[in-house]
């Protein structure tokens, strides 16, 4: 087999078998095939396209290329959710707490990675003492006493992922949707969860800014689960503004504190019921309806085990669980509109980098984020605005330089429209 | 200006400036853009191809990024022929000393590369004595003198196209139009010949297998060279069977010099006919008619003008110009028909690997190559055989191993057929 002849076979838009697709994969993450070829073949794909069972044996020698993590030694229905990203995305840290309250076992391995805020991790580890440096046979037990516990990814995790995604990354090769499904699936399939629910992410601020590109990949990435043996929904929900109020790494955890009680914001709290209500559903086979599902989510928020469920998993590993202890900066800048009209859309992107240029992010891998910083978003899409009317508060830490710049960016970030902009529904669809 | 958002115009089918056609090249070259960017960006030309102003673009920025010859010191109009390549192609020798004869000017730059048999320069270096290691201006006298020389290339000329190929070669990325155009033409316009004329192989042995593709690619070169200020014309030549009988390197030397004598394979005197006229056109302007070229073209070989010329040529270049004093092997093995009908192919591919085999070729840089060795092909398309009937005369040096396997791979090259076949005509079209 020749590298040459799989590219080529590619590029004519014909169809590679199992080995061919087998054969690459793992020739170049062991060197024996180098980044020129293996960018000329991804940008092959991007152009040709894959049919769904070259995408399926393209994840399976994505996910054998590295370690795998059974989860055999967790009792109950092990489950992981995915979104594919967005700006003010705390969502893990409630439905965490909400799946094991409702009987599931949420074994979450998380990264760091860089971006506008931190990640869950980074999250989490703003609240005083807590720690996601948690070895094994402690996570395992955690996750078997409680239901819940998120700990640091170190396992060599499908390397194939890694070396092709920094590849894709610098040829304008990352927007194919086979690609993006076989990387995302490889990932959640190297960690042996019975269920996966993924949150697709549609709109101006996702990377599907269509919502026929995102059917697309909720059906593929569904598809690609189900013929590895697993359960899968996707979830597509709306990415046209950031999701809650809060962005910031304090912030969010005192946003996903407060919606595990009943009191966050509406958008935020819609989610994690339909995540929830799915995940439910996947763990008993359907053999209950929807709307029950729905009812014991809301049950479990209402009769405060959730958020009970989240007060021990902060105690399991090591945090302080009194939310008034949230680093959180007191120096609060307000945002005030320069005009009148109505928020027709919020610019995720610009909402993030904003809160990196405050301190909320890693621009390298050695920054060191600011948990203090942040802002919290007071207008949304749809709501009516007077010029003057303050639309953000601005946490910032006031030695920090440049914030003047990130709030100005923040103002720029907010579009306002003379007419009125009907908001679009949170959650658009259900690929199951 | 960034490599990323330039792959990206191309992948998504838009036209890129000169600017940044020029950006890419240019780093590429100085190392500043990777192979793994620029293989993307050659796959993705290869899938949403160019426009031909950017094709024009590609070639110039290729072109000025080695060095360039400039003839300026030689009288007259020089000229150039390009073939895209094809096994038992001595034109070159046939040609340049008929150009000569009818007071064109041709200063031949060539290298020796890889391939079946040698190149023009190792045939040449055939003839006992012949050296083409000639200094710059015994070279530029010998033109100005005779009318033709033949040199080694070793100016550093369009090192964007050798590196640019060297990855196209392993990421197959070679059989595109514009790609193909771009290096053809950015190596002939580096030496500032004032006309070109493109000699573009169609047929089974050749780069081009179709018409209409073959057909596109020339209109694409003279068009190239037209905005360069060249004066261009491209033949369009079957390459269904091997150019003229004979392959080897001092076996295409004395083709070379029959041919020159009016004794030669007439497939190989009607194209030397064709390409001369064509250029006599392109120094007149067009002022004569094409009969009136083809007939000064039979006189300077009917008269042995050429001839003389072949001669002069081989006197200045310090060989012995006593044709039968090649080194030609006296150890000849017939190759006889297995079966009876018409000869309806020969692959030429297979010939030249046969020919490689038998020692006439180089298979490394390294590799030493065998002058004396190679064959006559007794048969053509169209051309009847019975069984045992002699189809080649393989002249073998007894002491190489692996001629056995030679022969084998020579017989099989003979495709017979029990039906007549109507061999294609030799000249399919003239794109001027």
């Amino acid at each position: 087999m020749r590298t040459y002849d799989i590219i080529k076979k590619k590029r004519d838009g014909e169809k590679l078998s199992q080995s061919e697709i087998q054969f690459i994969v793992d020739a170049y993450v062991k060197g024996s095939v180098p980044d020129y070829q293996m960018s000329a073949f991804l940008m092959a794909i991007f152009l040709k396209g894959m049919a769904d069972d070259e995408t399926f044996h393209l994840t399976t020698a994505m996910l054998e290329s590295g370690e795998q993590i059974s989860l055999s030694e967790i009792s109950g229905f092990t489950i992981d959710k995915h979104s594919t990203g967005g700006v003010g995305d705390k969502t893990s840290l409630v439905l965490g707490p909400v799946l094991a309250a409702l009987g599931l076992k949420v074994a979450k391995l998380s990264g760091r990675g860089l971006g506008h805020t931190g990640g869950t991790i980074d999250k989490l580890e703003s609240i005083s003492g807590f720690s996601c440096d948690v070895p094994a046979d402690k996570f395992i037990a955690i996750v078997n006493k409680i239901g819940v516990a998120i700990a640091g990814q170190t396992a060599n995790l499908v390397p194939a992922d890694k070396k092709m995604y920094a590849l894709r990354d610098v040829t304008a090769t990352v927007d194919s949707i086979p690609l993006i499904a076989a990387s995302i699936m490889s990932k959640k399939l190297a960690i042996h969860n019975k269920g996966v629910v993924l949150d697709v992410k549609v709109g101006s601020g996702a990377f599907m800014k269509s919502l026929q590109d995102a059917r697309e990949l909720a059906r593929l990435m569904v598809s690609i689960g189900r013929q590895a043996g697993r359960k899968v929904t996707a979830v597509l929900s709306n990415m046209d503004e950031p999701l809650g109020e809060m962005i910031g790494n304090s912030l969010e955890v005192l946003e996903a504190a407060d919606t595990l009680q009943g009191k966050g914001p509406s958008d935020l709290a819609e989610l994690v019921k339909v995540l929830a209500s799915e995940s439910l559903l996947l763990s008993t086979n359907r053999t209950i309806t929807q709307a029950e599902a729905s009812k014991k989510v809301e049950e479990v928020i209402s009769s405060g085990k959730a958020f009970q469920k989240f007060i021990e998993m902060v105690k399991a590993q090591g945090g302080d669980p009194a939310m008034e202890k949230l680093p959180i900066s007191k120096e609060i800048k307000p945002l005030v509109s320069e005009k009148s009209g109505y928020v027709s859309s919020i610019d995720c992107e610009e909402v993030g980098l904003s809160a990196m240029m405050l301190g909320a992010g890693r621009e390298t891998k050695e920054a060191k984020i600011d948990f203090t910083v942040g802002m919290k978003l007071c207008k949304h899409v749809g709501d009516k605005v007077e010029k003057g009317d303050k639309i953000a508060d601005i946490y910032v830490n006031p030695n920090h330089p440049g914030n003047e710049k990130a709030i100005e960016r923040l103002a720029k970030a907010f579009h306002i429209k003379a007419e009125f902009v009907q908001p679009q529904k949170l959650v658009l669809d259900i690929v199951s």
